[in-house]
């Protein structure tokens, strides 16, 4: 049982309003309803995803000496540039672990900021987080297992409540479980007859296949890098993150990459947005599970849209 | 000189808020300076460009006589769907003449709405619209030479006073010149220290021409079709467009073709929208432009983002 409460995220959203925007919502027509699907449109944020709101969130809630002593942390995507970001937006120093071989494009987007990039081995990028962190005093910043990060994420929660006040599912797309964690959390506690629904790829199915049996699951990152959808590979969901995710969610789906994929199209011909895959993801598990069962009015997170602009182009054709 | 004041804008605002979004302002880093560009969403409108609100101005004004009566329209593109959507949503009945050999994706996307759709040869487009309007008793709304049109279209300018108070300048595309004539219209009469900037692309270039001698220019079809940017090859302004422009307007600049394809991308890249190449029109005129002008904190109307995916493939790549 966590302690975090709906409070944390209220407060949360004090602390993201310097940094992050109020994102839309957005009305995407499909055959299955006359009702449009609703996306809550994170590929606005600055930096492209979501993982600013608990970036900013975390940095916001450090104190003058962990300030000046700054921050580091591991992540070859969205949660290296949020960092970087909001550590910039603060005058605070940033070290973005990432694993050599990363492309160019996340490093310069990731240096664009201001953060400093350490390049490691993939498989030691935990343990050279820590070893700068000892040597330095930066505090760990983790990319979904931390309070404040989930209760950051979580004020997507409360934009939903009150740009949809009559939303009736939310779907949001799952790898560490670090949004639908603060998601749910925040839902649960404003309006207790919203369900909260998660959506993975098949191809990275650990949580569907641990809610069944309500045993956490941990699939290899062999078997989650299958999928087109980088961003949400993740083998497990975050300690904290299970315990909120079996108090407070009340599905878990899979979907296909093909669906992935049709929906990235979808997106982008109903409302003009640019998903990356793993954006998509929400949006598959309504269209694939919609006409089989009744949503009601439905919310589905668009959760980033930083996706190479060739690959997308492939993807559209 | 033109009647319309901004009193009639602050009325429309109340009329399009039924079906109009309040579009967010989006930043796009640029290499020319600290300060982004501002972008004013106005793809994420229904019907994917800032048309909807001139056609949902229009129909509000309707007398309960001509709501029974109809409306008809000519276009082959953003403004027949607007006055489909607009018309679907108020459930009055709507005709739309559109040329013979329009793309079917086109005339679906019109009929999606529940208007009814006339094909007719591209010279007899305004007669056949005249035509059906003397025998059926519909009003004819034009798509931007209109006192209603254009005071919908200028809301884009009252958003941008209140979403960006401190705006210096405001760069517009311009075909017929609706839109710019509403948006200067708006923001002369409330922030007169705002600058606003017509931009056209040089293949259609007619505006910029007949603007530097206060002289109308018109160019033939067969010059504005040059132009990859479909949405804004009129051959000429408006007659009450042009009023306004004269008298608000601070000037009006060009860029190639070359340099709106380099704005689609940069658009996709930095905010991950969709822009049609009309619609990064006035992305490019800023981005051509301010290297050699300091032109302050400035927004950017990126209209709408209507393009075939394939064909929006082919520019990113």
């Amino acid at each position: 049982m966590s302690t975090l409460s709906v409070k944390d995220v209220q407060h949360a959203a004090a602390c993201v309003a310097s940094s992050c925007i109020r994102t839309p919502v957005i009305a995407l027509r499909t055959d299955i309803s006359e009702r449009p699907l609703l996306l809550k449109a994170e590929s606005l944020q600055p930096v492209g995803a979501f993982k600013l709101r608990g970036a900013t969130n975390a940095l916001a809630r450090l104190s003058h000496a962990e300030r000046v002593a700054g921050v580091v942390t591991f992540s070859s995507g969205n949660h290296g540039q949020a960092i970087a970001y909001a550590a910039g937006a603060l005058g605070v120093h940033a070290c973005v672990v990432m694993p050599l071989g990363s492309a160019d494009v996340k490093i310069a987007a990731t240096k664009r900021w201001g953060a400093e990039v350490v390049l490691v081995p993939a498989v030691c990028r935990a343990e050279a987080c820590q070893e700068i962190a000892d040597r330095t005093g930066a505090r760990v910043v983790p990319p979904y297992d931390d309070a404040h990060v989930i209760a950051g994420q979580g004020t997507i929660g409360l934009e939903i409540l009150d740009q949809v006040p009559d939303v009736d599912t939310v779907f949001v797309p799952v790898g560490g479980g670090g949004l639908i964690s603060g998601i749910a959390l925040a839902i649960k506690a404003l309006g207790q007859d919203v369900r909260v629904i998660a959506v993975e790829p098949e191809l990275a199915g650990d949580l569907a296949e641990g809610f069944a049996v309500k045993k956490r699951a941990t699939w290899s990152s062999d078997q989650t890098a299958r999928t087109i959808a980088d961003g949400v590979r993740t083998p497990q969901v975050g300690d904290l993150n299970w315990d909120i995710i079996c108090e407070h969610v009340d599905d878990a789906l899979t979907v296909s990459d093909d669906q992935i994929l049709a929906a990235v199209r979808l997106i982008a011909e109903g409302t003009h947005l640019i998903a990356e895959p793993s954006g998509a993801v929400a949006t598959a598990g309504y269209l694939t599970h919609a006409s089989t069962h009744d949503f009601g009015k439905s919310v589905a997170i668009l959760s980033g849209g930083n996706v190479d602009l060739k690959a997308y182009a492939r993807m559209l054709q």
